[in-house]
């Protein structure tokens, strides 16, 4: 079986997929600037419209506004666009602005959600869960393929161990057990698991080498700027630097 | 502050309250075998209707035809009920029939269902997440509170770490912390914590001697025959044996 | 097979044993002034005289000298004494002053010294490896008896773990699981577990509820001017509130 | 500063040097034949003679017959070799044989083994310990450093995780965090970080892509015959297909 998931112009599951964008979508100048920077290392945008926040108080997203916004800069630069979603409630909703859900890793195993997701037949990046063994992961998928839909990616974003001088720990042998055991495209995502810039080129050219299937890196024309994981965004420089 | 949580007769902060039933609500003779055996130390009832499993092929539970029986069961005993939510369009739907929600561990961080939570105003136990902080726990907490509900419990049931020789481990200095930090009150589950039934009565002393609020645990008429977490539910002897 | 280790008038593994004292043994007065406050509810005294500290910068100990402090405040106060060893080459100078040997977290898999240790066939306390399984605790404890030495004590002290907010993760139900497993008297070390005096109270409380054999708990004249884990120990009054 | 290690015709922090050979030195013809067949693709030999086993009634290694072949074979294939050692009353005896001393992780912050390496002078692999912070495993080396011993090799083996799937987590990015941080040369051991043999091709190919110094990968003339670690071990072929 070959499991190539195609958005568009895009095959994922065959060659190496840069996904990239910023953390949360804060303004049509924002998103564009950025886009336009990173566009020609850039397969899929991402950015988020709906942005789960430890905290209520912290900035929750521009939520149907991000996702009007998303869409217009994909399509005016051609990109196919990702964004999480967080309720099953909008599924309709996102999957009428993007071309693939994604699944943060705090709704790994939010059931009611895959369902819909499933259900939808859209596309979707599914996140580790940031404990999640190998087998919770792919079961998780399960319940997306339980309703007709067999287009998910996986994304392994780190995991949470003792280890706090990197954000989380990007556990790539696990992730590629769970592409070995699974045969689904593995996308790395090196800019939440480590939370550090200096990081983050090694951990694009270990994927790479690996055989991982691609990455998703969080770019910001001017980080010091994000309303959302300042720390642990690239400048468009950083990014398309590790592409020469 | 006092936090004091009234359900029904029972208030939940003052003194030592248990919650204890089965895993899952499997059929009216089950449950009302189960619940007979130890109402005498059991003051809220619990039994999941809406099971949220690793693998779509187990067993989800028997879903509102559950939600009636734990209903009828707690009725006729005369013991508040509690039970698991899994999907923010099944608030209104599950508060028709008991009297305490419950999130489990893999949705603590379902921001959409614990908004819903909070405007529906009733009495939710909030379980930690399997690998979240003190400080993320009691910021999920806020997102129930922001919609204007205070009548938060939480609940310890164990983290995830390296230690699988027990089923998670059991944080009792951390859920401590957490009791302090919020003065919440806050139920030990040395059921789902620890896996094994040896040591469930050792955890419940130590819960009630450090002075948490109280303790949830599985109790099945016939562990053998349970059809979720059979490994880990006590008897109806073993849990009365507890409080002799 | 009873597992009662006798030192001197205490039996360790019948009733429950109190160890206290400073982390380190700083001078003459500083151990004699925190033992003679913490006398009446004490019956073992602990004190450091190699301490292995992180950076080699730190204070390591006062080394023979602080043995021989030990010894003296021991025997004017009548309470056995416990320190660590850190060098299989000082086994018979710890004999030669201490009554029970203490094996840190650090070395419980350093078999030269477990086996030294062995042969010396006097007591020890084996603390559990901040990372240890119950079975590679009680493998470890094997090298121990293998020598001909079963005078051993087993010590939790917490596990590292993602949970930061507590200085380790305080494992109750594994340290019960390995008292089951091994039968031998499991101590509990609430200090180096939780770094919050706050926690010791409760935690000491919990673990006597549960059944365990004793606690460790780390005491100071004068917390803000310890050399060493200032933050973690009790002032004597906290010590000696916890026994009303 | 240039941090390269010097070991006969090896220069480690320049290039990517290949460490390679049996968990453990079974029999001059074990490791012999081994050696011979992995030759071409490695420039230090490795093998066992104390082995630090989880249990005393395990293999526990040749001791000094072992370190006497390890030479032997070293010196006929003009291999420069490393081996681990577990006692500070050992340093001599090994460096009698042995061109670099390996420090396993059951021992990273075994101070009393540590200095002693230091006083030697002689170069060392310092692997981390499977639960040791950035911070820990730079101040373990520091030890080292303290006694004039500047030739230290860092090797990350995969640290303790809730992922039991693999046998440890392998931390490429905390080792990269602790090559920026100290400059010191850092290897990578995929072989006791995944124990699968699948993953270590992906993983070694990660490492270099990454910028490592090395791997160190355990190979067996016939790993189903093997005393030790006998499920990770890659075949010579398995081996060598990974270097074309």
């Amino acid at each position: 079986m070959e499991n190539i998931i195609k958005v568009k112009n895009v095959e994922i599951g065959k060659g190496f997929v840069v996904m990239a964008g910023p953390c949360a979508i804060e303004s049509l100048a924002q998103l564009e600037k950025t886009a336009e920077l990173i566009k020609k290392n850039t397969q899929i945008l991402r950015g988020g419209a709906y942005k789960p926040r430890t905290k209520p108080s912290s900035f929750q997203g521009l939520k149907e506004e991000g996702l009007k916004l998303l869409k217009q800069v994909g399509d005016r630069l051609n990109l196919p666009t990702i964004t999480e979603i967080l309720d099953p409630r909008e599924v309709a909703l996102v999957a009428s602005f993007v071309d693939i859900f994604q699944v943060g890793t705090r709704n790994m195993a939010n059931y009611a959600l895959l369902k819909e997701i499933g259900k939808s037949g859209k596309p979707v990046m599914l996140k580790r869960g940031m404990s999640a063994t190998i087998n919770e992961w792919l079961s998780a998928a399960e319940y997306i393929f339980a309703e007709g839909n067999q287009q998910v990616i996986l994304c392994e974003r780190g995991i949470r161990t003792f280890m706090t001088e990197t954000r989380f720990t990007l556990d790539l042998a696990g992730a590629m057990l769970a592409k070995q055991k699974s045969g689904l495209p593995v996308i790395i995502d090196p800019s939440h698991a480590t939370g550090i810039p200096a990081l983050i080129p090694p951990m694009v050219k270990a994927a790479k080498a690996a055989g991982f299937d691609g990455i998703m890196v969080e770019v910001h024309y001017n980080p010091s700027q994000a309303k959302c994981d300042a720390e642990q965004a690239l400048t468009p420089d950083q990014f398309n630097e590790m592409f020469q």
